[in-house]
């Protein structure tokens, strides 16, 4: 079916239901940063299948809004459709919500699944609508209606994190939810988000691309925790965890119905910004709801000593097949046919040999040249280039080991590259030092310390356009809340910097046609000393692996950032050398010089 | 009358209006940060001084709440009176509210006079007594009734700001504001804070200690400007003015009546952080209030150019007395008597020299040694000490001229001094020198770069318990909202930083009983470069003194810093050398050579 006919198809049901403009954004139920097949929805009526974009249709239009990372893309998946692109942030580009405004009829109403819509977007489509006398229909998934050979929802198996890796049991974890649900006054919560669901069960899937999630819901009370799940995902060893737990079963779908039965007199904490509009507009209205962020949040983004020291392990072993990958491809480049995407597979062969690899943590980026300057680049073999000395390969890839998830960036000098790619690998190795030799008190967010990193490039009237570093997720998301850097406000990364917390810091630099430079470690949030002055607070950096002496011009480097090169590379000898074999051991000596 | 016998009929009358706790803040009617004789109830019913502080009696306790800069200051002056020092931040040390929680017993009163309650403090009291079912009682100026040698208040001339100095007129002040009060939808503002009138009216006077401000208040509306002043202020000249701009006169007390008056249906425009909580109660219910920032805060922070200007020329005049007293001290330390008091009135005489200077523009700091740890340690005729070789002076001064309010912080060097006084020095130069050259992306606020002056400190252990910098008046409050630098959230600092607004740059370090520096600037907020990246943002420095150079390490300094240090005094000789005799200039040669 092309996707006119399927747009045919969507408004024979918008007209039916009377619905004069449908929404179809990219979400599954529970706002996922990555989606399963069942889920992609908007890629069905547009074809376009970036990770991000929102497709709206009226009668006699399809416009598709998505972001920078995607115009290129976008443009060519949907040339022919009659879809229209919508370039998010472009001068003359109106915001969906000022469209839908602009575009709906007086007394029209707007479409859209409540179950795959956020909570603050329903809201807004609901404000919109009630200013034309119009109404919101939220409860018809119209997609899915005229989906003929729609994958099914995954049935993939779920599995019990075990202690030696999770390092608190579930029933601890309940134990402090709910505390929290008591000093808030709540009777009741109703988790959606995956990440919280399985941090607080000890869970872990294959449901979704990438992160180890399972498709659930939870609806945790004084005593009980329901469970919304498909029943055939569990084994007995994983029932029986969940019976000691006081884990009650119950379909997945289900909760929308039993969500409508909670009883006037109960107080429901939910997270504005973590549940889907439907459940939302599901909850009576007899029902208090104490709207705050879920307390998993904080409660799993600082990583317990158990997990600390699985994610330590897991950075040396990814720390080892980086070494090897970068030895490999020096030796290599100019002489054997690499592309990005080979380089890729290769760099995941040697992170596999290291042992409890599960699969890659995010969609790999691996770029060369010119690819570089695209933040969330994704090599496809329509785009696959080869590797040629004079310019750079940027990877920023990850694993999910058992004992947690690496999300890392090098950029690699191929052979002698320009003086300006150099200068801008430097100054971004400047900023990455910066910040992850920051010393702050307690009490500092990453909107404190963003400026560390991005220094060098104000001093330079350079800048990247997006946050310097945001949370890790052990075996959950790879952007968690709620601390990271960045120099503007963000709602979700805001939280003081609490010990314990592991983040990453990536600046970089991007020129479009040209280049671009980023370099990503991980960094454990320490307590340092505490004086009259206050808890002092520094970085542990997780992740040793080189910096490209090869890209660096010394002569730019401050003293202060030499030292820090110098004593990282040190740490960087001694902690990986231990796994390697002579040679290699030899070669990283020599990417490891003091300079 | 001791303490003790004040405390004592100040709780005879708490007993006779059944008031349980009664709060006695640092505050005229007005919020303003120094207050009249008048208002000096703090530090009558405590004997603490200081311009910052909070008592709160019961009828067995009294207690003070301050800041780090007087913990020493307030604990010397309330020893053996009874009252207790509440160190605020201190770890273990309640906040107001939450002694008020623990003290008020059930269906208690607490009492304070409203009309020196800030609107946020008094409903924070409010609902603290109806948490115990009690009530607070605000009507009556307790310590008033008791103090029978209260002075009156300041029947001091208003006068008017030319048009060379101001560079806005009040009928274009006025239309801004209106036009703010239009898109706000408010038909009435209602102004109690002194700066904030003064500037709209272009109207100074001399009603408090420092700040050449009026007592008044002022009620806009779309076609008047109510001002509550005492009349006997005001000359032929000025009530001309008013007459031109629309401004009508009634009794400086009058306001609170006349608030009670303003007739439903009417939307009054307040702003919560600078009205007093009597008068907020004032305004009847069926008055709409709409809570926001007065307009004026923003409007008069960011200078026209005819202040900055003139803020130019009172900088120079400033650097060129600083100048003048730094050769005098150098040249005479040890060999003639010189002490805090005397140093601060030597230099107080060069900067009359310069002309149009109307008075200090705050309550001078001049301290020798020890003093100079004690933030705003004010030299009296007790604690005066004579300067000697081996440590070091800090002056933090101030010129009210008429092209504008200085407020400059220098330390020097007598003779030879310790090692670990030098350290300090030149970590203090470092931060300073690293804020004052930071370029950032206009969005930024103070938060985003007060980093960059605590950097060389926090990277040792070490920090300063206050803000880096604040905003400053043009001859009207010396501390002004609503940007500065600090690295935890203040409200009051939290504006974006809008090219014109004019800053200090205040680093120091503070070592009880043994020593302290400060090295502080005005800066200006000005455009650099717009590209792709946004546009780019630095700091104009405003003030030429020279770095005491006797006292910095240069063996510390990194390049960067030595650098900035250079270019600045090579710019402090350019700028101060015109306005010197062959033998200063030959003296500020020195003194500003390249290290």
């Amino acid at each position: 079916m092309t996707i006119q006919e399927r747009l045919l198809n969507l408004r024979k049901k918008m007209k039916e239901k009377e619905i004069d403009i449908y929404i179809v954004p990219t979400a599954d139920f529970h706002q996922t940063e990555y989606v399963g097949e069942y889920f992609k929805a908007r890629k069905y009526i547009t074809n376009f299948s970036g990770s991000a974009g929102t497709a709206v249709i009226t009668a006699d239009e399809a416009r598709l809004w998505t972001d920078g990372r995607y115009f290129i893309q976008a443009a060519e998946q949907i040339a022919g459709t009659t879809v229209e692109l919508m370039k998010m942030g472009e001068p003359g580009v109106p915001a969906i919500n000022s469209y839908l405004s602009d575009t709906l009829k007086e007394g029209g109403n707007i479409g859209f699944d409540g179950r795959v819509t956020a909570m603050g977007s329903g809201t807004a489509y609901e404000k919109t609508a009630a200013k034309k006398n119009g109404k919101i229909i939220y409860e018809y998934d119209l997609v899915g209606e005229i989906w003929k050979d729609r994958p099914a929802l995954s049935e993939e198996p779920a599995w019990l994190l075990k202690q030696e890796y999770a390092g608190e049991t579930t029933a601890s974890k309940l134990d402090r939810i709910r505390k929290y649900m008591k000093e808030q006054d709540a009777s009741v919560h109703i988790l959606t988000s995956l990440d919280d669901i399985c941090w607080t069960l000890n869970m872990r899937g294959n449901d979704i691309e990438f992160f180890p999630l399972v498709l659930s819901y939870a609806v945790i009370t004084m005593d009980q925790v329901h469970l919304y799940i498909n029943e055939k995902k569990l084994d007995a060893e994983i029932k029986e965890q969940f019976a000691q737990d006081g884990v009650v079963l119950h379909p997945y779908d289900a909760v929308y119905e039993d969500v409508r039965e909670i009883v006037a007199g109960e107080s429901v904490l939910i997270d504005p910004a973590r549940l889907n509009y439907a459940l939302y507009r599901n909850i009576p209205d007899g029902v208090k709801k104490v709207e705050k962020r879920n307390p998993e949040v904080l409660f799993k983004a600082v990583k317990n000593p158990v997990e600390i020291e699985n994610i330590r392990k897991a950075q040396i072993k990814d720390s080892t097949a980086h070494v090897r990958f970068m030895k490999w491809l020096k030796e290599n480049v100019g002489k054997i046919k690499i592309t990005e995407m080979s380089a890729a597979e290769k760099l995941d062969e040697f992170r596999k040999e290291m042992g409890n690899f599960i699969r890659p943590s995010f969609e790999p980026i691996s770029s060369y040249g010119e690819h570089c300057a695209l933040m969330h680049y994704t090599s496809s073999p329509e785009t696959d280039t080869e590797l040629k000395e004079g310019s750079v390969f940027l990877t920023d890839t990850g694993a999910g080991f058992y004992e947690g998830s690496t999300d890392i960036t090098r950029t690699y000098a191929l052979g002698e590259i320009p003086d300006i790619m150099k200068e801008h690998f430097t100054l971004t190795l400047m900023g990455h030092m910066g910040l992850a030799n920051a010393k702050f008190l307690h009490g500092c967010t990453g909107m404190n310390l963003d400026l560390m990193a991005r220094k060098p490039l104000w001093d330079r009237d350079l800048d990247f356009k997006c946050g310097t570093g945001h949370g890790m997720g052990y075996l959950l998301s790879i952007h968690e809340s709620p601390a990271g850097f960045r120099w503007r406000y963000s709602a979700d990364d805001m939280a003081v910097l609490e010990e314990g917390m592991v983040l990453t810091d990536e600046p970089g630099i991007y020129i479009e046609g040209s280049h671009g430079v980023r370099l990503e470690n991980e960094i454990l949030v320490r307590k340092g000393r505490e004086n009259e002055y206050g808890q002092f607070m520094y970085f542990e950096i997780l992740t040793y692996i080189p910096m490209d002496l090869d890209a660096v011009n010394a002569d730019m480097l401050p003293e202060e950032t030499k030292k820090q090169l110098n004593d990282y590379h040190k740490a960087v000898y001694e902690k990986i050398s231990p796994y390697l074999n002579d040679e290699e051991k030899e070669w990283l000596k020599k990417y490891t010089r003091e300079i």
